[in-house]
């Protein structure tokens, strides 16, 4: 018997007729004779209603007011949940963020969880309930109702495992587990039984969008093991998990990650001092636009060159800022670059391995893709290259790690 | 200044151009230097829509997830209406009924009020803020949400006023006040100024569909000054207070209800012995089905005849299950006719006045029209004829007692 939290996302609770599909998987695990916590999201759809309706109401809408009505979507889906699981006999209660005590800070839309009170859930559970939450929301110390979110959903999740030392923390979705790389762009890619934290991290954020990076984050700090599984298929999912020392070997590379919307500005000739860097980004980071990579080499003349990517949909005012910081750092020239793309290999075994960066540089090298940034992490090597290589170079390196064989 | 509750029902707020015109009310209150507590209801449809959804979910919903469900309605209006507020400039906070302290039994879909928390509200008030309170919710001890039934937002209005010894509490509805009758039968109807709660409470289970009678009494008890106001016309509405002592001489009359919802159920020739009543109307009850008036005759032989009404849609089945009645109790006949009206004369003058119900007969009589039944308390009198007859009836005495003049 072991105690597992599972959660459910808005397309698997969108319809009526998929939250009784759900009720019979929760209560097969119940049947199984595990206690169970469900986590939910708000029916899809629903939650870009509420927003519509407050969105309407006020320029800037009051937060905890923003909170107060789109957390109504998570209160309705919990409690349908419940409902259908009590119709096929198997006994529930639902719980809001303040009901269960999730308390969380003052920052609402995008509050941090404080503490979880555990008696509330456990008394359910003992009680043999399944314990229906609904995900995304908490409550402040002046008793308003917070959300954690888009996304929060997850996090609660992971939360609330780590709260009650959970065997398990199951995110239902509409994949069937973490894949070495897109199967849409490489056939052979294969769905991996065990990734850790640290490579599922480095795997999310460069647009492996099956989970919501905070609560990897999260589950990897208190240890939860997190699994990943597919809502309405059988399978064993992947298992995201602390690095397991025992196996004695270690696949060198994990997957492969690529990212498509990132747009490239280059600064050439800049003047070579001290505060250049901070002269061109600060502008940028004033405008609350995000940058991904940064680069910078030495050039002639005690001049550098300096380069950075960020989001396309930000490209053309970046591009606007950085001319007129072009100017008033007197720099030779501003060049731009949207057609590009982020591809990364990604795994934990680099660490002790030599030879990674060479083996991807040479894999693209034979493909005749021409590398214009290269950054690199601990575990992560991502390379920026035109865009229309992006299929070819993500096959490419699958194939040259091997990553198809089990 | 004074301390004002006032509550908006589901079509006042049905749309969000509505909710920003119940918020520009609302501040010329606040700038009149009152304080306000405005409680309001579920956008029209929107409980309708969750109860749907929780009647797909499970045969028999659970009453406590139902409740969980539907009180988002409010919750949602609460949220917009404090955003319109602000959006104004006139600082509001929302408040469920958790976060208020409207503490209930758990009678839940029907819960009844323990009490009320001040100081959430009082806080706000103080603090110059205007509390908008989702209607028809509380909380019971174990921390569960319950709901007050259909309508219940009248009754959280009344049970705030009360609390908080309000001055008054205003009910906002698309009529201008309470009328001497309905104006679509009678032309010449008149806007009451003052009307006493029982008065306001015969001429509501009568059918003067403008209060919930739940909430009148409520008032009464706890002699809360009650105005209905037309939510988006200005007017001074009808105030429904204690009986004046003072005014030298109240109407007679106050107004004429009628109601085409019954339909009457006769049982002739029963044998006149004790415990007949109960052994035709036990079966009803019964059957859920409810009684509004009843008559019995002494009749001849030691029979005697029955007759009681009940609502059309009941008419049927109360008919099936008299006819077996008839034959167990061995009764001559069983007559039914759902054509009839009930037309009644309410007004507290009666108490002191003779001559009230031969005036009533006398008129009826020179519009030839044949009374069926007749029903008194104190301060009504209500008959029974056919429903072809109920304009001309209600025309006749509305003019009989002079309720056009002021």
């Amino acid at each position: 018997m072991a105690l597992i939290v599972q959660k459910f996302g808005g397309t698997s609770v969108g319809t009526v007729d998929k939250i009784k599909a759900i009720a019979e998987k929760v209560q097969k695990f119940r049947s199984a004779g595990h206690q169970i916590v469900v986590v939910v999201s708000a029916m899809s759809g629903e939650t870009n209603r509420l927003v519509a309706l407050a969105d309407e109401m006020q320029a800037r809408p009051d937060a905890a007011e923003y909170d107060t009505i789109v957390s109504t979507g998570e209160q309705v889906t919990m409690a349908l949940l419940s409902m259908a699981l009590k119709e096929r006999g198997c006994d529930a209660r639902s719980f809001t963020g303040w009901q269960l005590g999730m308390h969380t800070d003052h920052s609402h839309a995008k509050a941090r969880i404080k503490r979880i009170d555990e008696t509330p859930i456990r008394t359910a559970l003992d009680a043999g309930q399944v314990a229906v939450v609904a995900g995304f929301q908490g409550i402040t110390d002046d008793n308003r109702i917070s959300t954690l979110g888009r996304g929060g959903s997850d996090t609660t999740a992971v939360a609330i495992a780590a709260a009650l030392k959970a065997d398990e923390c199951q995110i239902y979705t509409d994949v069937d587990g973490v894949y070495t790389t897109d199967p849409r762009v490489v056939d052979s890619a294969r769905r991996m039984e065990t990734i850790t934290f640290e490579e599922m991290l480095e795997l999310a954020s460069l647009g492996s969008k099956v989970l919501q990076i905070r609560s990897v984050e999260f589950a990897g700090k208190y240890k939860v093991p997190l699994r990943v599984l597919h809502a309405f298929e059988d399978g064993p999912g992947t298992l995201i998990t602390v690095e397991d020392h025992n196996q004695m070997e270690s696949p060198v590379i994990s997957g492969i990650a690529f990212n498509r919307d990132e747009a490239k500005v280059t600064l050439l000739g800049v003047p070579d001092v001290p505060g250049v860097a901070a002269a061109i980004l600060a502008p940028v980071g004033d405008a609350n636009i995000e940058v991904d990579m940064v680069v910078q080499n030495v050039g002639e003349n005690n001049t550098t060159d300096f380069t950075f990517t960020v989001h396309k949909n930000d490209y053309e005012r970046a591009m606007e800022l950085l001319e007129s910081v072009r100017v008033s750092l007197n720099a030779r020239e501003l060049r731009g670059d949207n057609a590009i793309c982020k591809v990364s290999v990604v795994g934990v075994g680099m660490r002790s391995h030599a030879g990674v960066a060479s083996t991807m540089f040479k894999t693209l090298a034979s493909e005749s893709i021409n590398i214009q940034m290269i950054s690199t992490s601990e575990i992560k090597i991502s390379v920026v290259i035109e865009e229309k290589y992006l299929e070819l170079a993500t096959r490419a390196l699958h194939s040259a790690f091997d990553l198809a064989a089990v």
